[in-house]
């Protein structure tokens, strides 16, 4: 038996086993290849194993449930997780446990914030705090939060209104919110669960405010989890998805803390009420890029993965008109309008794949130096990550939704598991930053960079690039050129090189005209933007082809997979066109080339297109989808989803019925 | 008291009151436009505030409700509807009913499908069977659905596997479901109202098939509701939103049928098996196309007018981050980002709203002459259709989504009003044809229409401009130039031919050089999708261009129109650029004029930004929006919603508490 397929009973549909037949390479290699190593592969497939064989964890029923079943079952498996990680020494942030949440069970888990909690009382706390605090949570002792974002207020820290007032009488703090757009609002685990908050408010003592710091609230009472004194809390509502998390709300009036649960590592209220700052808190900013990088691969890229997988399997087996008159009915993947959907987006897969690799081998050596207390590469880092934050998860939500839209009526369905893909992972472009902003972020340092060069200085490693122009027309001739990954590197980095510049030189020309500084980069953020993708987006295919010798040691998979960057670099030249023409790189001629050797893959890939996706190695538990199971029995699956189905055991009396007119004649009944 | 905010207690929020306070132009008037007469307005107004002002009808706490009293409300509504329809005297397809369906109650209805099951009966039956079966379902005696698709097979008609074979002996029909594949999946009111449907069928008499005929069998029992002998009948579960419709499959085992009973104005079968074929029945592709043309304004522009509004006055409250270093927060809608993402959209509101219109005169005129008994104009009203209804619903529902997203962490709240916009329209890309389907449809119409135009022939109305390209060279100088409507009309136009000329050569060279018909067109499908949305963009672009001659009285609104066709038109230049200048028709030069004089134009409708979506004149229980009514008192409203959460109310003990280990410093509790 395959790994992956822990319960199935039924043979593999023959419409998916012929695609399996003559195999161009082996897939069990390109797993690892992924993977990274033959170890990783098994320690994957171990763990999820483990998960998905444990009834206690099963997810089968998940869209027949209410949103309260859903938050008292994330709940059950986290709890259920925790024994299971003590039993088998899986440690917090190891591997393990990355695999059991974006692939298990498909982070539905509670106690995500709570582990926020955790984290910001080790970072932010002193060694007393950490020693009351942290142990208390860890065993769930207490269920904390961290509530920092405002009804009125998200990522902007300065705008926030919740206050902490030092009181020198009593030596305690007090918490208020003065108006309703300062009420805590969309922490997770504050909704229910928690007891215990890190509230993020502006510190006044004597009268003088010192700018946000983190405290402990107790919110619920410890014998009945009733809010305390003071406290408004409850559940913000229904959302697009994450019916198993309890975001909150949170009003605080008069709350009063002891003076010791101000988090005090890195700022101290003396007794008197002075104000005492100490160390950098760089350190903080550090951590907002952790969550960054590992929710990349833990959510982003894993769910347009899990989509691909699922409508390239679909359309392998659904068949839909004529193709060849008078022929059976076609696969939809014969279709190159099908192909021109789907395989782009596999595509996509294998290049942020590597590009998550790349930032988080990025993220790792920073980390060391920082370590050593070299901040030098962090404004670096935090450009990367926050390019390929933004850049990653429009690309992947986008690219789940045209899967989705790609199975037809059955991707309408929540049995295809293509809707909550989407309504989960389309959420990463908001929080951690929404990605407009990460983007001007990022422009921002791109500017700088461009600005440094110009006058002669060095440029950190991922903007060298913006030194000196490359050259000014592409150099192919036909259309077997556009398949040497020299020639489109070149172009992507011509092209970021062009929007980078032309942004800065606007941005500048306005200045010189006359214009504020604040104003003159608000006029130019549209282009600044643009800039900030055609950079990440160079980035992506450079890191792929740079991947491609990876892999020089397995001829046959290297072919398969430069076919994949070849189609990843040419859709790109063909859906942005215009900013490879503008400028003359790319003369129309060439774009004609381009565009035909991109057309070219389409079949090529078509012949791999099952294999590219079995190589993501998703077993069945963890995709959840009727039209996308290994076996690719889609027609008997969604028969037994509707079979399971609570609601269609009722049969009898509707309201129909109560109210449907009389005089029915008797020949009808 | 303004007409739509009939149960408002609040103050219009001073940020959102400011917006309007010096209005460049008439709201009213621009309502008036926009309906169409004065008249239309006020029918408009009384029967949306008639509908609003009702309790049975309220949807008010929808976004906590399960799917089942969703189901039971939707069934409640319709009878009441029905019964307000027989006192007022509203036609089932009178403009009241219009209103009342995709403004007042959004789609939050019944027995849609039930109307399908009426209409075929009318269209498809004879005399006597309109007599017998349009009564019982029109007083609801019984309630009907149409069923077509089935598990395995969609559009494609000649796919049906359901089979209907004649019996001589007993002169029945049996019905049968040959394979899984075959169940009947999707109808709606299928699930759990239907009686009776209208089921699509392959007719076998003499072991003869004669292709697909419709038959009306009876589902349920008319006495206790449960299935019929034979009769395997669900629900097909939870789908990504509509909730509130019972979509369902349906098996059949030999059912057996009298004769009578196959619906037979085109088509009968005489009692020893002969099969008779009479008239024809193109008049049921054009009951095909009136389904298209209605949901157009009905469910798919109206979702992209209610997120413009929902998302432009939010942003004109939500403040966000310095602008100017040391003011306050800006208004997000001040961000040239935040613009670039709502403005096209508003503007591709107006676009969509004329296009619309003219596809409506273009309908009104064809179903005369088809009265007339004269099918001429058919393909092109097909054409213009289909491509209409794949590019407005792929821009709108991409629209409410980007709309959604600007709202930020608000927008992904079910409170917003915005997720199920997105969630409901975004079917409207796959239900009555899917889109690439339909472009490809409107693609052959066009490449038909080049080919005969060199020969000389010819060309229906939407086409003449096929004949022959217009010029190579656009003649703008400078930026004000791309502010003509002349200039940026023929780019599209020039656009438009280049790809749809460039598609039907390409065809043509395959098969000239040995490839067979039907893969020179397949691997032609990419760019002839890409032709046909070209066709189409220009057809909005130029029908939003005339219009701006309706309001030549109202220079104002002229004005402030002119801007938005302006807007609609370069925006789309700048986001196909390479179309433009792949054949050097605009040059690098005169892109950036145009994106200079699309960007500029963002600051101006940023100052009408607010009445503009106000001209559409939603009511506040329309929009179901706490970010987006129109008092703008977003926090107030978001405040409101979770204190009416049911779930708020249950405070105790939660799993947590159950499951939470012990060991609680008495200090905590």
């Amino acid at each position: 038996m395959v790994w992956f397929r822990v319960n199935a009973n039924r043979d593999v549909n023959p419409e998916l086993a012929r695609e399996r037949e003559s195999p161009s390479f082996n897939v069990e290699t390109l797993v690892t290849v992924l993977d990274g190593s033959l170890e990783e592969t098994h320690l994957r497939r171990s763990v999820v194993l483990h998960v998905i064989r444990d009834p206690v964890f099963s997810r089968e029923n998940v869209h027949f449930k209410t949103g309260q079943e859903r938050y008292e079952g994330a709940i059950e498996r986290s709890f259920h997780l925790r024994n299971i990680m003590t039993q088998k020494g899986w440690a917090t942030e190891g591997p393990e446990m990355s695999y059991v949440y974006r692939l298990a069970l498909s982070g539905e888990l509670a106690f995500n914030v709570h582990g926020v909690f955790l984290k910001s009382v080790m970072a932010l706390g002193t060694d007393e705090q950490i020693a009351k605090w942290a142990s208390l949570a860890s065993n769930y002792n207490i269920i904390g939060t961290y509530a920092q974002t405002e009804l009125g207020h998200g990522t902007y820290l300065r705008g926030l209104e919740t206050t902490a007032t030092f009181d020198i009488k009593t030596q305690e703090f007090v918490i208020n919110t003065p108006q309703i757009t300062a009420t805590k609002w969309w922490p997770g685990d504050l909704g229910k669960s928690c007891t215990h908050a890190v509230v993020l408010a502006q510190l006044i003592t004597k009268d003088k405010s010192h700018g946000m710091h983190p405290f402990i609230v107790q919110i619920r009472s410890m014998k009945d989890h009733s809010p305390l004194p003071g406290i408004t809390v409850g559940d913000i509502g229904p959302k697009m998805s994450f019916e198993h998390i309890d975001n909150g709300f949170l009003m605080l009036r008069s709350v009063r803390i002891p003076k010791e649960n101000m988090l005090s590592r890195y700022s101290e209220v003396l007794p008197d009420g002075a104000y005492v700052k100490r160390g950098s808190d760089k350190i903080n900013y550090f951590t907002m890029i952790a969550v960054r990088v590992s929710m990349l691969g833990n959510e982003v890229l894993a769910s347009l993965k899990k989509a691909c997988t699922i409508s390239v399997r679909y359309s392998a087996v659904r068949r839909q008109s004529e193709l060849k008159p008078g022929d059976q009915e076609a696969k939809i993947i014969d279709y190159q309008t099908q192909q021109q959907k789907l395989f782009p987006l596999v595509a996509t897969c294998y290049a942020i794949h590597f590009t998550v690799k790349y930032v988080q081998k990025l993220y790792n050596e920073v980390s060391l130096t920082i370590q050593k207390g070299n901040f030098d590469s962090l404004p670096e880092l935090h450009a990367v990550a926050s390019a390929v934050k933004a850049y990653a998860s429009e690309i992947c939500s986008n690219g789940v939704e045209v899967c989705r839209k790609a199975c037809g009526g059955h991707g309408y369905s929540l049995f295809s598991g293509l809707p909550s893909l989407y309504t989960k992972v389309v959420a990463a472009c908001t929080y951690e930053g929404e990605n407009t902003v990460l983007h001007l972020q990022t422009a921002r340092f791109l500017v700088k960079s461009f600005l440094l060069a110009q006058s002669g200085k060095a440029l950190p490693a991922s903007t060298t690039y913006l030194s000196s122009p490359v050259s000014n027309r592409c150099r192919a001739n036909n259309q077997s050129d556009f398949l040497n990954p020299d020639v489109y590197v070149e172009a992507y980095q011509q092209r970021a090189y062009r929007l980078v510049a032309s942004a800065a030189n606007k941005m500048h020309g306005l200045v010189q005209s006359g214009s504020e500084q604040y104003l003159a980069w608000n006029n130019t953020s549209v282009e600044l933007v643009k800039a900030s993708i055609a950079h990440t987006h160079y980035m992506t295919v450079k890191i792929f082809a740079d991947a491609l010798q990876y892999v020089s040691s397995e001829p046959e998979i290297q072919t398969a997979i430069k076919r994949v960057c070849d189609l990843y670099a040419l859709h790109g030249v063909f859906t942005n066109a215009g900013d490879f023409l503008q400028d003359g790189y790319l003369s129309g001629k060439q774009l004609d080339l381009a565009t035909a050797a991109y057309l070219h893959l389409l079949p090529l890939i078509r012949y791999d297109a099952v294999l590219l996706v079995d190589a993501f190695d998703f077993a069945d538990a963890e995709l959840l989808s009727a039209i996308g199971s290994y076996d690719g029995n889609v027609y008997h699956n969604l028969l037994e989803c509707v079979q399971r189905n609570p609601d269609n055991k009722k049969v009898s009396a509707t309201p129909t019925q109560q109210m449907r007119c009389r005089g029915v004649p008797a020949s009808l009944a």
